[in-house]
């Protein structure tokens, strides 16, 4: 492995830029993680790690995951403390990092018209999105349709995601109305989820075969444009509606469709 | 209101320490919050506020809000910036704090046999913590049971919580094990849950009339010993069991509890 000591590296500054901005990522087709775990998910799941970065430290105590995570690598970096204090995010470091290419997002045309799939309409919080896709995967999701507001390459919601999002099927679009409707006409059932009491409660619907539910942003709800390709479903609650946030709900959600 | 201009004055060095520390919030009874909001919360829920703190900027910006919770608390005070950032936990202050009372926790005797609660056993994350109350809030739980090494007074478990701590009940013991035979010799049902897929599935358990659900630690589970007192429940996964975390099994196990 070649070494890195300098922050003034194009590599090193090139890989910042990626981390820190969704625009770059989007530019480049390039997403960043930090953490062993996640980068071996990487090299386990099958991407295409560009460039993957290892502190001296950590390779001589994590030697054999690194070699691995290496093997699997386009190009692999021993770097400096220094290097690793300015590619850290979180801040208790391991010293694995590396940068993936974004795999060509699932067409639309992959969609099981039969399966269970949740839909993300510009969901904000990367802890939310990281929490919807790890309950996703758990339950046994077929896919997450996220639309284009959901920052799901940002090293948060992969952080948050523990790896799922990694293995997850996802669907990006640009137009969630749009492919909604397409889903439509091929017979999948379209919910939306809303605190609304006078919606159809979620445990008088009807989930059998494909459907498609829908978690709106955090703070707005589902916007209309979707509801109204879509039918309003509600989970009844006792308490205080407010109190439940987007990645609860969808985890009842999600659980509702599965059950 | 009075001035405090210096990071050295005792009440802030004493707020600091309640803060930081879980044994000094146990020793004085007082626990610590930061927020409009939760300050907000805290006065209209009827808790003792001992003191009150708001910087100066926020005094001018939010003076009706910081004037109702002045009127509430047994001190108030106008800090300086150097004093709110000494106090901030959080990166976006927006200098409001107080130092709470702990009520006295809801005896073992107030739980209602007929009742829907949530026992957490060593629960370790606050953000865990808060987003399990939240959701039992929101879903009309009776009550949450929380055992001593779950430390629902820090700072944080009460940011993620939103307030809800501070309107649930929240029955408090040493001894989760006691509590829970006392609760089952009763009549309560006893369930404890676990990713073990011969366990019985949630879904075929009778959720009727008085009922308590433990959820474990996030890296252990429920113990042995607790285990040994309830019938061992699981959530039915097609997918990766261990991408569900505790909050999200807790939100689903409660849901199926209020169904």
């Amino acid at each position: 492995m070649i070494s890195i000591d300098s922050v003034s590296n194009e590599r090193i500054k090139s890989a910042v830029k990626i981390a820190s901005s969704a625009k770059t990522r989007r530019q480049t087709g390039m997403f960043f993680l930090e953490g062993l775990r996640l980068c071996r998910d990487a090299a386990v799941t099958g991407y295409h790690i560009d460039s993957f970065f290892v502190s001296a430290r950590a390779y001589e105590r994590f030697r054999e995951d690194a070699d691995f995570i290496a093997e699997k690598s386009k190009s692999a970096f021993i770097i400096s403390d220094l290097v690793e204090n300015k590619l850290a995010l979180t801040q208790t470091s391991q010293g694995f990092f590396c940068l993936c290419r974004m795999k060509q997002d699932s067409d639309i045309s992959e969609i099981d018209f039969s399966g269970k799939y949740i839909a993300l309409e510009n969901l904000q919080d990367p802890a939310n999105l990281g929490a919807v896709c790890r309950t996703a995967e758990a339950l046994g999701i077929s896919g997450v349709i996220a639309e284009g507001g959901c920052d799901i390459y940002s090293p948060k919601a992969q952080r948050a995601a523990m790896g799922s999002l990694l293995r997850l099927s996802v669907i990006r679009c640009d137009n969630l109305a749009e492919t909604l409707s397409y889903l439509g006409e091929n017979g999948m059932k379209l919910y939306a989820t809303t605190p609304d009491d006078t919606a159809e409660k979620i445990t008088h619907c009807d989930m059998q075969g494909g459907v498609v539910s829908v978690i709106g942003n955090e703070a707005n709800g589902v916007s209309d444009e979707i509801f109204e390709l879509c039918e309003k479903i509600t989970i009844p609650m006792l308490g205080r509606a407010e109190s439940l946030n987007a990645s609860m709900a969808a985890a009842i959600t999600m659980w509702e469709m599965m059950r």
